[in-house]
């Protein structure tokens, strides 16, 4: 299995490994993104992610690793980790530590200050692997959002 | 009270606020940020927040809204609030509505397909104001995070 920096063309096998952790995580009706708008945000004038790959002998994406730039007013740049995602058929065969240890070596070289992504709360496998990374888990807090739909009708209601 | 983008001289401001989050938060030893490494992270080659201010009628700056954009995979690009404090004397009235207005309408302008935030579930007044704008509140992820240190002894241990 090999890691590299993800380009344009891995783009498709992206999006479907996006769709199957969303399915794993039982919400692939809240996925209303695009390849073509993934394109658009991951390519275009103002890229907004990055992500790496992993790649078997058949050039078949089997993980990725996907990530962009925060900002943490406690801390100054960190990288949040978005999606981390291996298929399920390679899952158990240390591909993902493999992607895990190329975000932190990303992190390293750019030299942010701290990395953090979340987890559902009844994730167990993934909860494990994080522990065994010694991560800090932290769940005193809740999350907020307002969607597109609030946004557009926020002042007419 | 007016409502106004931030600018490099409003970061010593901003800081001071952050702080006293931070000790409302029961976390003032969490803040090892500075005003010299905001003002390069704010204002720098690469900018990577910004905010909006509150500002009295004595040019005192009493709440700010400081956020940057994220990247959602399952929707697109979105705005993230990571810091919304107004001062503690002036909480009740009204400002921090504004602000929030405030961001709303530059969600509208940038087209960003959600907001995002979090809050601490214990923070009562906090979790009513978001309830009040019928955010929708979810509490099923854990953060988690490797700190600098950790970043730093990664391949080490």
């Amino acid at each position: 299995m090999q890691i590299r920096k993800g380009t344009a063309a891995d783009i498709p096998a992206v999006y479907d490994l996006i769709y199957e952790l969303a399915v794993y995580e039982k919400a692939p009706h809240e996925v209303d993104n695009t390849v073509e708008r993934m394109l658009e945000d991951g390519f275009g004038e103002k890229p907004i992610f990055e992500f790496f790959v992993a790649e078997d002998a058949q050039k078949q994406i089997q993980g990725i690793a996907l990530y962009y730039y925060r900002y943490s007013t406690w801390k100054g740049k960190c990288i949040y980790l978005e999606d981390f995602v291996v298929r399920e058929s390679e899952r158990g065969k240390g591909t993902g530590r493999l992607l895990f240890d190329e975000l932190v070596r990303e992190a390293q070289r750019v030299g942010a200050r701290l990395i953090t992504w979340q987890v559902l709360d009844w994730n167990e496998p993934a909860i494990n692997f994080y522990k065994k990374l010694e991560a800090d888990l932290d769940s005193g807090w809740i999350n907020c959002k307002l969607s597109k739909n609030q946004i557009d009708n926020y002042f007419k209601l």
